[in-house]
This record gives C-alpha cells, structure tokens and sequence, in this order.
C-alpha cells in the first residue's frame, strides 16, 4: 500500500538526463511550493513563490546555502491546475549534471523524497486528472516513434475507448442489478428482466466488445509494426531490396536527434506507418533436411506475417514455374485458410530494368498484386510502396478512430467477451439467476479493469511500474 | 555576417535528446509567438496567446492539421523578459522523439528556422541580457561536473570579474583620452597627463591584470581537475590506492542520472573539487633503457603534478634509501625549481596496518607529508584527503572569490599584461606618445574583448560555435 500513499511531496527530473541547455525538476504534492521556497530567492526583492499564482513563471536563484547554485526559471501551478492534480512546481535550471543532482538532493533536503516511476501519472490517475487507460496511453505517447502509433495513443489519452467502455458497464450493471433483484425475490419467481430483451441486449454489447477487440489487432500492428516477410529462391535480390527499402527509412531516422534503437537495421516507415521486418534468414534453408526444426520455424513466422513480399528473377522463372514455386511455400505455411495466403502475398519481379517491363507483364499477367522493380536501381519503389499499404489493409484504415494498442485491454476485453458468451448461453439453457448474475458481474469488473473503476494495488503497481522515472 | 542577423525566429529542443517523460522547444524572435499560435489550440476555447502576459503557462493542444500532435503547455515570455531578450515562447511537449521532430518541422513551415549551436544565448548577448565573458559561462555551468567548477562558471555568469575588467578598461580610455589629446597638441608640447601618476597608475592597473590572470592557474585547476600522479616503485600499491580513490568517487557519481564519462575511471572528487590521475604508465618503466622516450615523457607529466604522491612500502625502505629515490626522481624532474617538488609532494606509507605505526612515523620523522595508510583497507584515507587538498593549495582558496576559468580570457590578459608592460618600459624610455597610446589601445582592445564591448564576427564564431544546439 505503501506505493500508494500521496501525502508524500515527490520529486524528480523529468525531462532526459543527458546533455542539454536546459534540465526540469518537478516537484509535486501538497508542501511542494513550500520547498522550492525554501531554497529559492526570486530575483523580485522579497517576493515568495507562496505569494504566486497559478500557472506563472518566476526568475531568480537557487541558493545553496551561501553560495548560488543555479540561475532558474520556477513555474508554479495551483491544484488542481496541474498534471498530478496537486501543487506542482517546475524548476528549469541549467542542463548540467552536478546542477541536477545537487537540487534533488536540496530538495529532498528539504522534506520531499524521489518520485517512484510512473508516480506523476499514478497521482494523475488516483487524483481523477486521468482514466487508467488514459494514463497508460501517456507512456504509449513517450515512446511513440511514428505517425501511427502516436496518433493511436493520442486518441486513447484523449478519451479514446475509455467512453465507450464505460457506456457498456454501466449497460451491464443495470442488468446485473435487475437480475439481483429478482435473487433477492427469489421465492415468489417474479421476472423485473424480460430473458428475450435481455438476450438481445446482451447481443448488441457482445458486438460492440467485438469489434473493440478486433480493432486491437489492427492497433497491436499500429504500435509494434506491419510484420513483413521477404522470400523468394537464392539470389532474387531480397537483401537488395531489404537494404533499399531500410536505407530510404534510415535517412528520415537520421534527422531525429536522439533517436538510437537496437532494430532500426529491420524497420521502414510508409507514410509514418511503420513496417518489421522479420528475419527469416532460414527461409534459404529450405532444401537443407538437416535444419528441418530451422525452417518450420521459419515457415511459422512467414504464415504469421502481414505481407508476404516473394521476390523472383524473371529470367530464370516461367508463369508456370512460378505457380510452383508459390504452390510449394503456400502448402507449407501452417495457414488455417490456405487461399488467404493470397491476400497477403505481394510478387515481385525484380531485375526487371534488364528486360521488356511489358513482355513480363504478359506472362505473369495470371498473378495477382504483381509488381515490376529494380531493388539495385531503386525503380518503381513508389509503386511498391503503395502496394504494401493496400496488401497490409493500413490504406483503408481511419486514423482518427479510437483503436485498442494495449494487450491488458486486450485481456481484459476477451474476458468479458468470453463472460458474456456464456451469459448468453446461460440465457438459452435457462441455468439460474445467481450464475447469470456472477457472469455478468465478471464482465462488469474486466471493463472496470481497463479505465480503472475496478484497480488493486496489483493492477496499479504492475502498469505504473513500467513508466520512466519523471512521468 | 549572416549568422549574426537577428531578424529570424528560431528554434530548437532545449531539453536532452534522449528518452524522458518531457521535452522543451524554444523558439525566439519577434514572431515567435505568432507561430506557436498558428499551431496552438488553447484549452481555454478562444483563447490566443498573442493575448497571453509575459510569464504565463498555457495548456493546450499542438495542431497537426486535423489530427492532434500532443497536449502541451506553452509558455509565453515577452521581451525583454525572456533568455535572449527577445518574445520567447516555450513548448512543453511530450518526451516522444517522432512528437519534438514533427513539432520543430511544423515550426518550420510556419517560419521559424533551426537556431544555431549557442545562438539563443548569442542573441541574449546582442540584445545586451549578458556580456560575452557571462554568455561564455553557460556553456561552463552546463559543463559543470563538480560544485568548485560550477561555483567558478556560476560567478562568471553572475558579473564575476566583468565588472573589474570593465573598471580596469574605462581607466586605460581615459588615460589614451589623455595621450592622444596631447597627440592633437603635438607641435604645442603641452603636458595633459603627468608623466609619474601616468607611470603609477599603469602600475597600479598592471597588478590588477596581474592578479587575475594568476587566479587562472587556480581557475583553470579548478575546471579542468587537478592533476595528480602516483609514483613509486612496483608493487608497492599504486593501483590498489588509485583504484580506492576512484571507487569511492564512483559511488558519487553513479547517483548522478546520466552521468557518462569517458574519463571517469581517472577521475576523483574531495568535497567537490575534483582531482584528475596524470597517466603514467610510463614510470614503471624507468630502468628500461628502450622505452627512455617513454620514460622521459612520464617524467615531464609528473613535473607537471600538481600533486605527486609517492608511494613507498616501509617494509622494502629506510629513510636513507627513500631519501635516494625521492633524490633521483627529484633530479630527473624537469622542474624549474628543484625545491618545489617537496611542496607539491606527500610521501604515502602504504601497507601501514602490516607495522607499527609509531616506529614508521619515527623513521621517516624527517621527511615532510608523511601519510601512512593501508591502501586496501582503507585506513587513515581521509588524513590523505586532507592532504591532498593542503598540498594542492585549494584549501586556502575562497571559492565565492571570482577566478579566470576561460582560456581565452587568460589569453587576452596575458596580451594586455604585455601591452601594459610596454607602455611603462616606454614611460621610463621617454618614446613617443603615439606609440604608448598605441599599446594602450591594444591593451584596450584586449579587455574589452573578454566583456565583448569589443567583438568581432570571427571571435563570436569561434565562441558561440562551440555552444551545444538550444543554448
């Protein structure tokens, strides 16, 4: 519980600890402009950050004792005016690391004591500035690295979901208490909910927890990335083409200061979506029997990507070679629906600046998704990208809508699914109120579960422990 | 010229680039807060932030055309009320790298340009907010690592010795003002400035430029480290002791988020002074007649020393042979004065805990800054720090007092020191006016040139370049 606890005035630096011009330290909690005041001498004679209205910056120095520390710049901003909904101050001093520490450690000094990650938002949250799901789209925002991604995070923050899952609860403690009431006038068998308006409600709520939960798999791909696979014999041209189209990318990556990540070498953008690459480097493999295991593996993660780019050289392939080619993998792919793989596949005839582009054409006119490049020449790489998009399903995608990105949602919303599953069931086998009653109720707590109507210290503890110190 | 026009608004982060909770852009200039507002929607409906006061805070969202970049909080400085004296607005944006980039990009369309490394802080001094030699000292605050340089950086920016230099160059005009109103009267003879109080007052200005530039020495330890050696013969403890110092320092340091430091493992900090181990590898190699190069090198870093603790095992030494080898290390010493090494040298009795601490002292009675420790128990440790700090003189130093820290500076006082030392060799030899008020305009110069009352294009080049991106 001790996590918890918000009579504590906390503190930490929350902008990156590098180096930079500037450094902010945020303080918050009930005796957090007292602090700062104490160590604190506005350059106005006499003025005291006490005296200081909301959401105004003051100018002047930090003393150490006899000696000034920094030169600062303290913003002030009254609760509930402010980010955790508690008195916050903001000091932004001088970006040097001796600075930074030493005023933390002034501040602690002082009666405040190092903010827990994640702890500025966990008060946000427990002082109602945010939902649960809100607060958690706020660590979604920090680490968003594209178009994409950002702007699915920026609506869960906005609201988002939030709304509507709270309509759906509230739907459903309405019929958990008709139901409870009939418990409750259990011997006289009298019915306040009639079992076919109920069933047809219940219906309508299921949908619209189904279709939330189908948009997590369009939000999961969002947040972490189309997954593309590049196949094709040996020496089609696949790294060709990888180092094309991640070297467009890197170029854009570049120009964000800051930005250094392990998996840049097997990621693009398009249109600030952000494709994956997966590695299936034991897809060349494939007549080796001795790495069978490797293979499946490989087989395995080609079935679960989005796009399926398959590359060929068009002078040493035949429409019906090909066919074959394509026969062979698709029957190899661990697909539920073999004809899907279709859908995802894009063909690509690459080397195609040493031939007639309109005679190939001719011959793989039978397949579907062709398109003609030079990975070497960087030819047509346009018309690719535009084929990526359509194959992945992003084109037709509004962005604006509010998608499901978090897996705990997820979770959350596929128990309640699930609940109301067999609520429904239970209706049409006429099983007893009181197990109906339990059901509903487990559906009402898995939505509480992702605003945070319904949270444990648990729940708390596991989400705010992921954030960064700061936030 | 044109890094130097003022007429564009600027931006740029502030803020570390790394991963954080917050960032900061600044953009300055006379339209920046028109631009901030062609991409601000305040949360209060209506509200624009050409309406806003100078130090105020306001919430909002960043446009990017329909969809919304992020929530941030802007604030509003008017000039002259703001860092570079010009109207400053400042976004505080989420810590995302895709939200600072898209962010900087959106400022851009709407007018601002990228600032310069060191141009906000170039305006405040072409606005007048700072003199050159304060603007010069952000840069030491933000590098400031330890509480004796940051103390130093910090009387720079706060006046310092600007003051000083400013007084001591209104006194060398007047006395040119004198000479070159003689100059005017030249076929007349007349006598403006009396000749001795001329000759006395040079003086007088002399001991004062003298003065500061010997607190260089001491400033520019104070910046760079002290610089300490340990020498001694094998095996007698040299890496343990250098790897205790440093490790207690290392505890300091690690506390310090972000902190990373190439040279930290040579590095170690006495109630915040920090001293710096000279490399020498070399000295074990002093009967290796091949490696004398090497050897002769070792020997001119250790002249160098501001401190050398020399180490000696008391069971391989008597105060006779111990006397031999300070004797020989003394003569191959490159040192102006001989005797000098003694006051830069503390004698360190190492393995003490394996002897009698009183028969040590009693044998090696005569020699001066005697320590005996026990290198890895870690014994009398603090005896050696205080020490450490007596011998390196920093003990007697007021730390409040202005030092010159800048090189720069240095070198311009070491020119005007020169000049000075002209003119009065010129007043005892009778020379002509016109070449004394020629070395007093250049000595002129060079004062005024550390305040930047004097400045060139290529010397704020040279200053500001060296500046990081957003100060």
């Amino acid at each position: 519980m001790n996590r918890f606890q918000k009579d504590e005035t906390i503190c930490a630096l929350i902008t990156p600890p590098g180096a930079g011009a500037v450094g902010v330290i945020r303080i918050s909690g009930s005796k957090a402009i007292a602090i700062v005041d104490a160590v604190f001498e506005s350059a106005k004679s006499g003025f005291r950050l006490s005296e200081a209205k909301t959401q105004t910056v003051h100018f002047g120095k930090i003393m150490d004792g006899s000696a000034v520390l920094d030169e600062v710049l303290v913003t002030v901003f009254r609760a509930p005016h402010s980010y955790t909904g508690e008195d916050v101050a903001e000091i932004s001093c001088h970006g040097s690391a001796y600075i930074r520490q030493r005023l933390l450690e002034m501040l602690q000094s002082k009666g405040a004591v190092m903010a827990k990650p994640g702890e500025f938002t966990l008060r946000a949250f427990l002082n109602g500035k945010l939902d649960l799901s809100q607060a958690e789209a706020v660590a979604d925002i920090i680490a968003a690295e594209n178009k994409s991604s950002l702007q699915a995070a920026m609506q869960q923050m906005r609201g988002g979901y939030s709304g509507e899952i709270k309509t759906l609860r509230e739907e459903l403690i309405r019929f958990a208490a008709l139901i409870e009431l009939e418990l409750d006038f259990g011997e006289e068998d009298v019915e306040f909910a009639d079992r076919n308006e109920l069933k047809s409600n219940v219906e309508t709520l299921l949908t619209r927890v189904r279709k939330l939960l189908k948009s997590f798999e369009l939000g999961n791909i969002l947040k972490n990335g189309i997954p593309v696979v590049i196949a094709g014999k040996p020496n089609v041209g696949k790294s060709t083409l990888l180092n094309t189209l991640i070297n467009e990318e890197r170029a854009i990556v570049s120009d964000i200061a800051g930005t250094t990540r392990d998996t840049i070498e097997e990621e693009f953008n398009i249109n600030g979506i952000r494709f994956r690459f997966i590695d299936t480097a034991g897809i060349r493999a494939t007549d080796d029997t001795i790495e069978s295991i490797g293979v499946e593996r490989t087989l395995q993660k080609v079935s679960e990507a989005a796009v399926i780019l398959y590359l060929f050289d068009p002078r040493e392939t035949t429409a019906a070679s090909l066919k074959h080619e394509l026969d062979e993998l698709k029957s190899k792919l661990n697909l539920k629906d073999k004809s899907a793989a279709d859908s995802h596949l894009i063909l690509i005839a690459n080397k195609s600046d040493l031939f007639d582009e309109a005679m190939i054409e001719k011959e793989y006119a039978s397949f579907p998704s062709l398109v003609l490049i030079s990975a070497k020449r960087k030819t047509h790489l346009e018309q690719l990208k535009e084929k990526l998009l359509a194959v992945s399903g992003i084109d037709k995608i509004n962005l604006q809508e509010s998608l499901v990105t978090n897996a705990r949602h997820a979770q959350s919303l596929k128990s309640a699914e699930e609940a109301l599953h067999k609520v429904l069931a239970g209706l049409d086998a006429g099983i007893s109120n009181d197990l109906i009653a339990s059901d509903i109720r487990y559906a009402i707590s898995q939505l509480g579960e992702i605003t945070g109507q319904v949270s444990s210290d648990t729940l708390l503890e596991f989400i705010f422990s992921k954030f960064c110190i700061g936030k």
